[in-house]
């Protein structure tokens, strides 16, 4: 595999899934595979679960991770081409991606969106700036528009908590306080897209996301019509797509509580707001999953370096 | 060992003292130990020895350390219990715990106390929530209260230095313009208590510390009385126990000087401000065991982690 | 070795050139050399190359590179002598250096200058008090008045890309919009009189950098002049030296662009402003070494730790 940027890279998500749980199983059998190998860790915003757990992954594979905050450490970037750049930034994407290309066998990269330039968050300037003049392979470690290592992630505990035919998974937009991004509600959707699972994604008027990204996959608008008969509740909050970055309400109807959630299991990426987002008695309950969710992010990882060394 | 919080986990000091010391003498006997495992270190406040000799006692064990600054490079992190999370905190204790636990063989953390909320210092909530919510040993790297690995690396030192059958240890307060935590201090007289040392403290009126704490061990309040005949002075400012958190006087009278050490031995966990807790004579003579303590928390942490990763 | 810490610390650049090409060759057949021994990195300053190149010179010895911020993760240090520190410094270098040198094999230190103080500046007193306090090597990741890994990593870059007899290189001062400090520039001079090759400076009138270190090269305040026939142009911006920090220019006349380059080979220690200090389509061209030059920092420092490891 040459890059693991967005959620298409997976070529047959139920191969993944099943090599997932092989290196679930015996995390450190691959431990010769990166041997000397590097894997920098840059990061332009912060991080708890994709640190830990990327680095984990890196040494459960032998490699070397060297972690670097970009804005602490070292110098603000500039991505524009042909600027003139006697403002804030003092280095180039063109430099900074092929400088770092010699010192790492696979660069991994965190950058969130402004929420403000639609058009400059969805061309996934960093990212995709990354892929052009970088001369290794690219791990998106959450961009603007994509967290496809958390939607591996989900695909791989959703598959191994299924215990019916074909699940409900129900996506559900929840209340948060502040304005966030939409990568983890799309590559959740791109993964679900992938299996073979009954899946909708539900939430308020003004807050579907990219028809591109949901495409025909069922959107309501009234929560408890959505919420029945769920096998999977994935709860996130993102602003407004259309109104782009805005939060139009925080309406705590729609927090997920065990009422609304009955015998399902329920999911989230972490961090959460515990009353905001959902309630205690869901997460202090046997049918939360998202300590789990968080463990698989080791072994998603895991799986995308380990395809990544191997065709190095 | 299932955890490494309080002096009080020290089951007999005395064979911890040889173990350490064993070590010392061949730092590298263990390299074996701690293969494949992880230590992250969670740091809320700054550090400068702890940092860096806890991450040289996990690699003189073979284990890979795990850095993270949880304000810099992750979310803040709440600690109350069935509050609604919408104000700064953006991840739950519980969740983080219980994260961090499962990309870690061992979590070390370190949290320095408000100094505002006496109660709530008292209680050590982040240590103790640590130790309820993780599901991997624990070890302080100083709390509100304690600092453990400083109390057993002096142990190590006075045990090292000491040429007469029974010495003197004075614990002597000293001046310092900012308001400090009780740790090192709690934690120096809880080892003490468990050696076999004439042990006093002396400080001035309104300093005293914790009662609790200093039990039966005798307080002058007179710093030449207590100075008298002292095979050991360890110096350390605190901010007052009683009227919580402040800086009652800045007396440069308290200050330890050449004249006042004798021939002594002087003790500091640094950073010392110099020519305000301490004269530069003293710090620059023979008499100073300030760089060998320093030298000593390499072994005291590689004890506790050894202590540790025998029992996992 | 027992330290490097200036270009002078280089006693024959070819051999020491031959011996990075070597490196360069075979990267990791030192693997063993640094086996369980560590490499404290300290940073006072910002850096991307200097601290990724490091670490992974490191890696390829078998070390293990341990990262310090001193500002962030640690405490302000105060390096006057016999100072009453009751003002924002909490060590005393004496302390800090001596402290880590006892967790460390090897430390290296990057510092910049305050362009504000010369004597200060020019003293090097970080660099010079790590030598005095610590017990073990100190390499300069960049200090106040040098940058001997950059320039040794320029001397081997020149080196390699020679195909003249005795080339021509030119040091041209660039505009930038900020004051910056004099260690590239001095470091590349020093290392250029020790080479085999017609070295000339140009900048303009008031930019001369300290004569102590340009001695009898020749300084044109003429660019076009300087630039006639270079096989080299090595472009870095300078405050300057005479009115100490000060930016006295940033007329983009000096701005090195394709047309002055003309056949000859650009060189820039980076980060470099785009069209600031060079144009776009010099750095876009094959005649740009910048990511060469990048990409020699490792076997720079890969050496000069080599050296220092073999003598430890």
């Amino acid at each position: 595999m040459k890059k693991y940027t967005h959620i298409n890279d997976i070529d047959d998500i139920y191969s993944w899934i099943k090599a997932a749980n092989n290196i679930k199983s015996d995390p450190l059998k691959d431990l010769g595979l990166g041997k000397n190998k590097t894997l920098v860790m840059l990061f332009f915003n912060s991080s708890l679960r994709t640190r830990l757990s990327t680095q984990k992954a890196a040494l459960n594979l032998g490699m070397n991770p060297i972690i670097m905050n970009v804005s602490g450490d070292s110098w603000a970037i500039e991505f524009a081409d042909e600027t003139i750049m006697n403002g804030n930034t003092a280095e180039h994407i063109k430099e900074a991606a092929a400088v770092v290309s010699q010192y790492a066998d696979v660069i991994a990269v965190r950058a969130f969106p402004s929420l403000k330039d639609k058009e400059k968050d969805e061309n996934e300037f960093v990212i995709n700036s990354f892929l052009k003049y970088a001369s290794v392979p690219i791990v998106n470690m959450e961009s603007s528009i994509g967290h496809p290592l958390q939607g591996l992630t989900d695909a791989i505990t959703i598959a191994e908590h299924t215990i019916t035919a074909r699940p409900k998974v129900v996506l559900s937009w929840a209340p948060h306080i502040k304005a966030l991004p939409h990568a983890v509600g799309n590559s959740f959707i791109q993964a679900m897209q992938k299996m073979d699972v009954e899946f909708v994604i539900t939430n308020p008027e003004g807050y579907d996301l990219n028809p591109e990204i949901t495409k025909n996959t069922p959107i309501f608008h009234n929560q408890s019509v959505a919420l029945k008969e769920a096998d999977f509740v994935y709860a996130k909050n993102w602003s407004s797509y259309d109104d782009y970055g805005k939060v139009l309400k925080t309406d705590s109807n729609w927090m997920i509580t065990k009422e609304k959630l009955g015998s399902a299991k329920f999911m989230h990426c972490l961090p959460v707001r515990r009353n905001v987002v959902v309630e205690d008695a869901v997460l202090d309950s046997d049918n939360s999953l998202v300590i789990e969710q968080a463990n698989n992010r080791t072994f998603a990882a895991q799986l995308v370096l380990k395809k990544i060394l191997e065709n190095l």
